[in-house]
Order: C-alpha cells, then structure tokens, then sequence
C-alpha cells in the first residue's frame, strides 16, 4: 500500500507526485523524493524497483522480509533492514511483536517499506517538514531522521524488559515466589533476545556510516549517525547488563529452591520428631509386662500424658531456636 | 558415478561432452565444462585431476571426504567444501546425516563432487540453462547458485531446531515433564553443533569472496556472494540465539527438578502426619494404665476416633491452604 | 545553577568574569575560561551553547544526561560524559547512586556539567590554581584533572566491593548462612555492574587520548592521560576479577545449600532409627499372645526399657562416628 | 641417543654420516643434513649445537623440554617444538601420555629430538626417501612432512575421545549410571585438555608458515603448511564442540540425579504410606476401651485384617498409576 | 632502603658509588649504573629522580605501589612493574603474598625498588657479573635478567597449585569429601586470580619489547625478551587450564553432593522399611480383638518374632542386590 510519494526541493516539500513520475524527479539533480510503503503488493514493488532502478538482491529482501537488520551498499546506494518491536497494545507483558522496515536510499530519493508494524512515521514526515534547514540535506538526512525514529522506539521497550528484571529481583527472595519467578526469567530471556537481534546486528551496520571510508549518501552527516550509533551502543550494553543478571538471577533463583526444600526437610524433621516421641512413650505403656509399676499408680496415666507433653514442648522450644520451626 | 559433463557457451548449452575431452573444451577461452559427480571412484577423480589438472592436496580432500567446511585458493583456482545436512525422510526428529559437497572452480570449468547427499543438484542447472543471460557470468556464477542452493537448504532444518525449542519451551514448566525435556534438549544441542559446525567456517570462508582483495574467479560477483554471507550470518546469529535460550533452558529445567522435588517432599511431610496423628492417638489410648477414665466412658471408642478425624481434618485443610496437598 | 566562572591566564587566575563575557575571554588566544555548572536550568545551558559555540547534540546529551560515558569529538573540541559514583552518606552497603559529569572541552574553555552528584570539584580547582606551571597546559590540563579526580573516586567504591566479597567469603563455609550469603552476593554483583558500565566504556574511549592520533586538546599531555587510562585499566581488571570470584561463589554457595541438606537429611535419618527401635520394641511386648515368657519375669520390664536404651546408645555411638550427628 | 645422520643431495639420500662431519657437510650448497636424536645427552646436544651453529636459547629450550608447542624464528632457521600424545598400548584409556619433538630448521639441515616418544619417525624418513621429487625441496619439505604426521598422530586418539563421548551419552539417561557417568566426564574432560593444549598453540603458530611474510625456509611449501594447519584447525573445531557437549553433559547429568532423587523420594514415600496405614489401623484395634463393638465380632480380626490389604491394594494401584512406584 | 649502587663498564663492575655521584656515571657514554632500593623512603626515592632524572608520574607509581603489572615508555626509557609471589615459609597453602618490583630502564642505567618481597636479586647481580659478555649489552641486559628471575619464580607456585588441584581431583569422587573439596577449590581459585592478575598484563606488556617497534633500551634482545614471553605464555595457557578445570570440579563436586545425598535417602529409606515392618506386625498382634487364633498358639509368640525377622531378611537382601544399602 502506498503511504506517501512526495518531491522535495531545497527542504522543502514540492507536491505529491504520481509514482510513474517518480523517475523523473529523480534525474532532477536539486531535489529528492520520499516515498513510504506498508506491505506493498509484488506489483508496487516492481514498479519501485523499475522507477528508482534498485539491485534485485535488495528488492528480492524487501519482498520477502524476515531479514536480520543490515545496511548494505550496492553502487552509490544504501540497502537498510531494521526491526521494529511492538507489545500487544492490550498486553504489555505479551510477545514482542517483530515488523521490519526496510529502506532504499540513493542520492536524491528514500523508500521506506513497512512490514508488519503498526506505528507509521507519519511523524518522522512531519517534522522533518517542520525543519527546511536540516531537510535541505537531503536523502541522508531523512534516512537518519527515520533510523533514529526507530531506534527511540526501543528505549521504552529496553524500560520495560529492565523494570520486569526489577520486579522479578524484589520477588527473588521471597518463599514459594521460585516458580513463577523461574517462568517469568525464562519468558525475560526471550524477549531480550529479540531486542538483542535486532540491535547487535544494526550497531555494528551503523557503525561503518560514520569515521572513516563511508557511503556517499551519508557524507557531511557524520555526527547525526554517530549519535545514532551512541543510542544503539547504550542499548547493547543495558542488555548485556541485563543479560548477565538473568544469568545470575537463575542461578540464584536455583540455590533458593534448594534453600526452601531445605526449609521444608527441616519443618518435616521437627515435626515428625514431635510426633514419634508420644508414640514411642505410649508404645512403652502399652506393653503388657506383669509388672509395670507405673501402671498401678493412680496418676500414672497423666504423668504419661505429661511426660509426653514435657517433651514435646521442649523439642518444641529448641527446634524453634535452631529455627527448624 | 558421473552424473553430468556439460559444456556452456555464453550462456547456453553446447553439448553433453566426454569425459576424455575436457581438456580440450577448458582450454578454449570462451566456453566453461560444468561436471558433477557422485561419490566417484578413485579412478573417476584421478581422470578429472589430470582433465583439470587439479591440485593433488585439493584431490586428495575430495577423495577422503570428512573434511571441515573451506574454501581454498589454489593459483588461479578454488577448492571449496560444504556440508550438506539432511534429515532421515522417515523419521524426522532423528540426527542429521552429513554429507559433502566438494567443488573445484577455475577460470572456465566447475566440478561438483556430492558425498553422502541423496538430494543431487539436477534442479541448479536446470534452473541456470533457464537464465542465460546469468549463466553467461561462467564458472563464478555456478558456483553461486551452487553454493546458495546448499545453504538455502540449511534453513528447513534450521526452522525443524527453532519449532523443537518452541515445543519444549511448552513443555518446560508442566509437571513431571522433566525428563522428557532433558532428553529432548540434549538431543537438539546435538543438532544444533552439527548445524554449528557446518555454518561458521563457511561463513568465515564465504565473507572473503566480496570486498577487498577477490579470487578471481568470483569478481564481479560480489553483491551475489554477500547475499550468500548474508543469509549464513543469519543462520549462524539463530544457532547463537538458539544455542543460548538451551543453556538457559536446561538450567531453568533442573531448577523445575528441584521444585518438584520440593513438592513431592511437602506432599510426604502432609500425609505422614495425617497418618502419624491417629497413631500417636492410638497409642495412647492403647497403654495399660490401671485408672484411665476416658476407656471407661461409653462413648469414648467413638470419641477416640472422632478425635483422630478432626485433628486429620484440621490438617488436612491447613496443608490445603499452604498448598502443601 | 553556575557554581564558578572564571579566566584563567598563564596558568593564573584572572578574574570571575560575567556569563556574558565568556566569548569575549574565549576569543583571546592566551587565555581560557573554566565554567563549572551544577544540574543547569535550560536556559543556563542555553547561554553556555551560545557563548562556546557548542554543538547541538552534544548539548542535547548534556541536557537529558542518562548518557553512557564516552569521549566524543566534535570537530577540535571534546565531549565527554562521566558516571560518578556516590554511596548514600548513612548507608554504605546501599544501592549505588550513579551522577553523571559532562564536561565540553576546547582549545582555550572546558565547561563541566555537573548531574546528581553531591560531590563538587571545588578541590580540583584549588589544586590547579595552586600549580600554575602545570595550569598553564591549559584546558586539556583541566581534562585531565577532573577526568583524574573522577576516576579516583572509583577506587575507595572498588575497594567497598572487595572488602564486602571478602565479608561474604568469610561466612561462605559458614552453616546456616546460605540465605543471607546469596542475598549479599547477589546485591554485589548489582553493584558490581554499575561500576562497570561506569568503567568500561569510559576505558576505551580514554585509550584513544594517548598514543597514535590524538585529539587536538590533548596533544602533549599523553602522559597524563595514560595515567588515566592505567587506573581505569586496574579498576576493570579488579572488576573481572570479582566478577569471576562472585560467579564461583554463587556456585560454591549452592553447593553448600545441597550439603547442609545433606547434613539435614542424615541427622534426621539418625534421629529418626533412635526412635523408631524402641517404639518396635515396645511395640512387639505390646502383643497380646498368650504365651509369651519375658511378661511374666520379675525385671521384664527393666529389661526391655535396658534393651531400648542399649539398643539407642548403640545407635548414638555409630552415628556420631559417622557424623550424623 | 643418536638415531640418524644422513646427508641427501637431490632428494637422494648421499650417506650416513658421522656427527663430527655435519658442519662440513651444511657448508655445500646443494646438500641438506637431517638427523634425528632420542632423549639426548647433554653431551650430544651441546655438539650439534656446535655443527649447527644453533642458538643458546633454543637449545635450552630442547634439553629441559616441557615448552608450550612453538614455531620461533633465529634469524634464517626456525625452532619448532610439537607435543606427541600416545595411549598407553595396554590401558587406551587411561591418561594420555605427553611427549615433545623439537625441530631446528636451518637452509640445509634439519635436527629433530624426540623426548618421552615411544613411537619413531623413521616412517617419515622412509617415505621421503621413496619421493626423491618432493625431498628435493631440502629441509622444508622435511619440516613438513614431520609436522604432517605429528598431526595426523592426533586424529586416532581425537577419534578416541569422540567414541568415548558417545559412550557416555548412550549411558546419560540410563537409570543409576549416574556415578560413572561423571567420573567418565572429568575423564574425558582432562584428557581434552591435554589435546587442547598441544593443539591450541601450534595451530596459531603453523597459521605463520603460508600466506604473507613466510619464514626463508619454508617458501614455495605454502599449500602444504595450509593443510597442516586446516588438519589442525578440524582438530580444534572438533575439540570445540566436545568441549561444549561436556559442559551441556555434566549439567545435564546434575539435573538426571536431581531426577532420580526425586525418584527415590516418590517411592520412598509410597512404601512409607503402604506401610503406615496398617500400623495405624492396627493402633486403633489395640486401644483399650470397653466398648469396641468390632473387637467383639467373631469375624473381627480378619475384617481387620482385610481393611488393611484394601487400603493398601488401593494406595498401591494409586501409586503405581501416578508412577511413584 | 639501599641495597646496592654500582657503576659497570664494559660489562665490568667499575665500583661501588655514592648516590650522590649518580648523575656523573650516567652521564658518561659507555658505562652504566645499576642501583637496587628496597622499600625506600620518600627521601630516597626523590634523591634516585633527581639523579636519574626520571618521570613524576612513574616515581609517584613506584612510591605508592599497588600498581598493575605494566611496562610504560616513558621518552627514552622504560618504567616496569612486576608482580612478585612469595608463599609463606611456614605454611605452603596458605594464600600468596603479594609484592611489587618497579624498575626504570634508561639508555645507561637501571633502578630497581622492590616492595613486599623478601627474596632479593642479589644472585641476578651475582650471574650477571660472572658473565661480563653478556652483561656489556649494558641496561636492557640487566632488565632482561631481572624480569627472568621475576617469571622463573612464578613456575615453582603454578607447580604448586597444579599439585593442590590434583590432589583434589584424587578426592573428588571420594565419599563425604565433598565440604573440604569445595573449600580447597574456591581458596585455590583465590590463589588462580591471584597469579592470573600477575601474569595477563605482564605478559601483553611483554609481547611489545620484541618484533616489530621495541622500546630503545631492549633493542637487538628480541631473542631474550621473546624467551620471557614464551615462559609468561605457557603460565598463561596453564592457568586458563587449570582455570577451566576448576570450574568443572566445582560442577562436579556440586553433582557428587546430590548423588550422595541421593545414597543417604535410600539408606534412610531402606532402614526406614527394615524398622516399621515389624513395628506393623507388632501392632496387628497388639491388637484386642477377642477371637485371634494365633495369640492361643503355643508358638505364637516365636511365629511372630520369626515372621519379623524372616521379612527383614528378605528386605535386607533385596536392598543390598539394589545398592541402597
């Protein structure tokens, strides 16, 4: 589906163009177009790819999807894949939801090509158009604005899976918290790992458009991609932070199971302790000796019952302090 | 066994030649012989290497097979090994079967020898007869499709490993699965280092056939080979990912061990009392003291066992509540 | 909030000058500025990035902070961002209170921005003033002092951690403290990662202060900031090192919750086989057959209880010897 | 010990030689002297050091052995040292026994001694001398050859450590293998160390003897050290991934004993609960209140008796299908 | 405190000298001065800077101490600081005794200040001035034979803590070993870090004083300087042996734990059977019902005493054929 075609010149927005006059704006040396897809047909693509003459390993990518993030160059042109990350609106805690996007940059013209994400960049559009002087840079520039965009979208998902990891800590110690703290680490783990694969791969991308040997498109931008990189950077590095507690998280939710069955072998001890002394002195009373002296006497059986009483209550006491009990 | 021996003009076919002429078809500039073998004899491989004249290390590594993933510049030629894996057509969940294939690729010629692989590569050249105007890039451009082909077919059983973690990841956290899951989790480590063994030296080979410094048979490919490397760095970024989430899963499935080792304890320590109480009680009511009023009472049988049921009771529920039954 | 603003020339101190007048100083070839700003109103940061000049960016990361550390270059001057690390003052063992110092550093200015830090660098600036032969290095000679003065207040932080691993190492073997042990251990291994990510980054980039190509400001002080970098290089090897000790000793810790289970379950086995004799013994002279010889002897009842006690004291002996008990 | 001492001129062995005339013999330019040593005097090696003119340091290195596998360059020869693993004959799997070979390589000799090696290299020598053609490529291709079947002597007992790995993981999930099973592991893990070590460091080393800046005397050898070096590198691979299969073994082995003491504990407490109701029952039949009515019933004691067998027919059933027992 | 000041030439000791006439021998061409201070005082050491002429920076570090391992450039001359580990005479186990050895190298003289270490280098003096061949290649020689002595001590300790880990591994299968083999490998993992924290710097700052750009002072002894990185390598690859091995002994050992605790609970649970059975048996024979047939047997009483022990002969056996007891 066709979102937006639109001709810049100089910064500033010329008019929607019809896609058969894409090619034509694009030989224009002073200006560029934009154009946005979402799930395109096989037939829009092909006709992007004949009106900006894009390489058909690059499209054949676009088409199918289900790439890893990569900026690739072929010629004078960028090939970018980035993953987007969604949570179900209605269920936060949900399955991050994966959609790509995938964006064709050349000298004068950027085509971005949305796959399963709900969120548009309508917004990137906006301001952008808000901005003439910084606009005025061209296809570069609007590839950066758009990169950045996405990237500022991990931050509140990175918030969530580290706000998650605190929630599971406060619960770590807690008795009989060890099952669903186990599932919860195991289901923090997974969704770190579709973060982490969709960042590494794309810092390490973008690293290269920036410093030394870089694209053309990007020349004079330099500092704007760099930042990019910096946001990428801190957030690989907030996972593997976070990666390395979950590591440890396990481990440590592990030892407190072995802990809390501890607790309950000890619990068990006490109390069949407190159980098999009355039997055992009942069972001494009940044998059928001819002479038992104590049987005889009058208050035999609640010195019996105190006896075991007695007992109880000091075993009681002591598995109480060695906190058994 | 000779599966084909084919010379290729511009692109197009020439003719089915035999072996004996080879020689004289490799030594005419514009023209490439494309052989495949399968599991050739010793004589067989000794006639290409003198038709080729091939190396004798590279000759003797295809002859012996068992060989790591490589591809090796020998002079102006490549000797290049590649796993192929394939599942058991009966029984899918059984260990792969490794087979190999070894290719020779020189300026005009390109020699396919398939070890303990059922699937040919019949489809490949078909595919290329139908695409000449591709065919016309010669050797280099066969050793693409070749390459791309067996890769592509390591993606079926990457999804067969990915769909196995997600069946026991549903399985972990059910009760008394535990063993079951272990097994499975081994079994699939297993698959996944044969999978790992046969992706990571070929993507390290594979990743020095574009950019810099290029054998020469492959320049001008270079969009096409990174396209390969490409699709083996995903595969090689999934294995990382899987292998991963199996570390954590097999410590996440010994700590549901514990835990339900933990349940079981409890459950013993709860009906071992509720079958320890009316003994003791028993007991008591069994000892021979001469003056025990309560034997005396009509009711007291009744009383004795009422007494039993309710502290069993009482117990009972109070497990129920800790969640120890 | 503006803490200091002042000229400085020939290593001297010229004046406290008016915000305003910065530009005018920064414009004199032999002098420099040093501004000192404590978490900055907009508008103050807005003033700074007029009078010096500063780049957008740069003063969009100063403003928002939460930044990781690094040293970024913006044409010939430098950006850099610092974590402080300050304990609550009535709380030792607590979390970690991480601030942030940005600092914008060129040829004849260096502005600090000081974030959630209690700890001001007044010392820093006495010092300087002090040893005017070194102030006259200018401002990369700043740099380096305050770069300095962070750094070494990560060392009495280090030397918290190590001096708490050692606490935590004393009562590892210790019974009875496995709780409180992996609670200890894992809060330190939180700590740990702070300091970490406070460290790491902030090491490479210092690496390339010193050495081959150098950023202007910092040319002729690669001594110095070698130094810097030499004391980061110590604080992250320290941190590796406890990192693996605290992963061995999670390790180790759950090992000794298996053993004192262990320990546990064997007191009471033993416990268990003391009672239980003697309940089978009375149990058996609890019968009712109508023969049966040692109820009818005068010490019959003696005898039993001895042949309990005997029986127990066994028992005892035997466990003690194999420490059971 | 002295084992051989012959000149070769052309490939073709010239004479046995005595050591007193080897200098004599590396002064003419178209000859090369190879002469093998077993464990050495210090005497014999001190006067090859004479006639070869080796340096101090490496003929330090060869008489006290012990070194980490090497390949070092003196000036215009090379000092290799290799490991040797050999199986005791009459115990394959005990321990790995570790011997050393070092090789002095100059233009036109070669000095190999064999320390704690049972097995000679007088295969070696033999071969070359049937392959005049390839041994006139003087001392490198001597190098080579010795290196190649050093290398080769590896895979058989790589082969060995692989079929014990698969023995173990047949046994894994086998009930009470448990013991054995991770004493089998341990085993099998140092005896992988040892393999790693020799193979490790000569791996990196041979990596030096192809490609760009070559030592003199291997020049023109290029493909031939690659293919050491590719033998060693499948060495490596293989050491890898069994290296990664022991860890996932042991833990996996934890968490089967985990199991199998969860195992116990079922049947323990089936057994216990078999035997606990009828000594309850039987408890309650043994108080002594008047009035019993079931003790009055002729049929009363075998009623008893069958309760009894019910309740435990029906526990048994119960447990046998919850799989206690 | 001074130890040593003496003046060489030619390889020769020329005299012992005044500090105070430091600066003149060093100044002259073609001798050189080695001086040796042990803990000096802060006197001292600003008298050999002022003499010598060395770096703030540098002596600040060798005031202070508690540096890591490293060899700095400073202009022309070298700062170095080893590590040196002591045992404490009277008690080889315990932990290592930490000290520092600092060295500054220049064109013609070197400084040693030893801290915290009680064995001097009086006997590298010693054999250096018995071989005034070598010694005339002046300062470099000498910090080559300091640095050797240095490394060569380290190979005594690493053999001790190779022998400690075997003789854990003698242990680790042995029952009830299991507490003081978790406590030897977490002091022996101490006693790792601690060499590992002497040797990884030291050896990284080793490897550049041979090869490509060497420092002035070590030029023409690459030779030497590689010989001391080889031994510092071979420590190296060690203790990440013995590293790895230790990590597995800890899994192990914690894997021993649970399996002896799995003997304890069949041992507990097979006694558990041979105790209650005939407690059951009692109990039926305990019970009141009037009409019992076998409490009138004459025998009754040896009938049931003998079905006791007749079962728990037979459970006893079976225990036995099942290893549980």
């Amino acid at each position: 589906m066709l979102i937006n075609c639109v001709a810049y010149q100089n910064g500033r927005k010329l008019a929607d163009i019809a896609v058969a006059d894409i090619s034509e704006y694009v030989a224009r040396p002073d200006c560029f177009v934009w154009v946005a897809l979402f799930q395109p047909t096989n037939e829009e693509l092909d006709e992007m790819a004949v009106e900006f003459k894009l390489h058909p390993l690059a499209v054949e990518d676009a088409r199918k999807g289900h790439q890893r993030p990569k900026i690739e160059e072929y010629e004078d042109s960028l090939f970018a894949v980035l993953h987007t990350l969604e949570t179900a609106p209605d269920d936060p805690d949900a399955r991050l939801v994966r959609g790509e996007v995938a964006m064709f940059v050349g000298r004068n013209y950027i085509l971005s090509v949305r796959h399963r994400t709900q969120k548009s960049f309508a917004e990137v559009r906006a301001r952008c158009e808000r901005e003439p002087e910084l606009l005025r840079n061209g296809s570069g520039f609007v590839f950066y604005a758009l990169m950045d965009t996405v990237v500022d979208r991990y931050f509140p998902i990175l918030d969530g899976v580290e706000s998650e990891l605190e929630g599971i800590e406060e619960q770590i110690f807690v008795h009989n918290a060890a099952r669903s703290n186990i599932e919860a680490l195991y289901a923090l783990k997974q969704k770190l790992m579709v973060l982490k694969h969709a960042i590494d791969p794309l810092m390490e991308a973008t690293g290269k458009l920036y410093g030394g040997r870089v694209p053309q498109v990007c020349t004079g931008m330099g500092e704007y991609f760099r930042d990019v990189y910096d946001h990428l950077h801190r957030i690989h590095e907030t996972i593997e932070g976070i990666r390395e507690m979950l590591t440890t998280a396990i481990q440590v939710n592990v030892g407190m199971i072995s802990l809390s069955e501890n607790e309950v072998t000890k619990k068990l001890a006490a109390w069949a302790a407190i159980i098999a002394v009355p039997t055992m002195v009942a069972g001494i009373y009940g044998m059928n000796f001819k002479i038992m002296p104590e049987l005889e006497w009058t208050f035999g059986y609640p010195f019996a019952i105190g006896l075991m009483a007695a007992i109880d209550l000091y075993l009681y006491s002591r598995f109480r302090k060695a906190r058994w009990l």
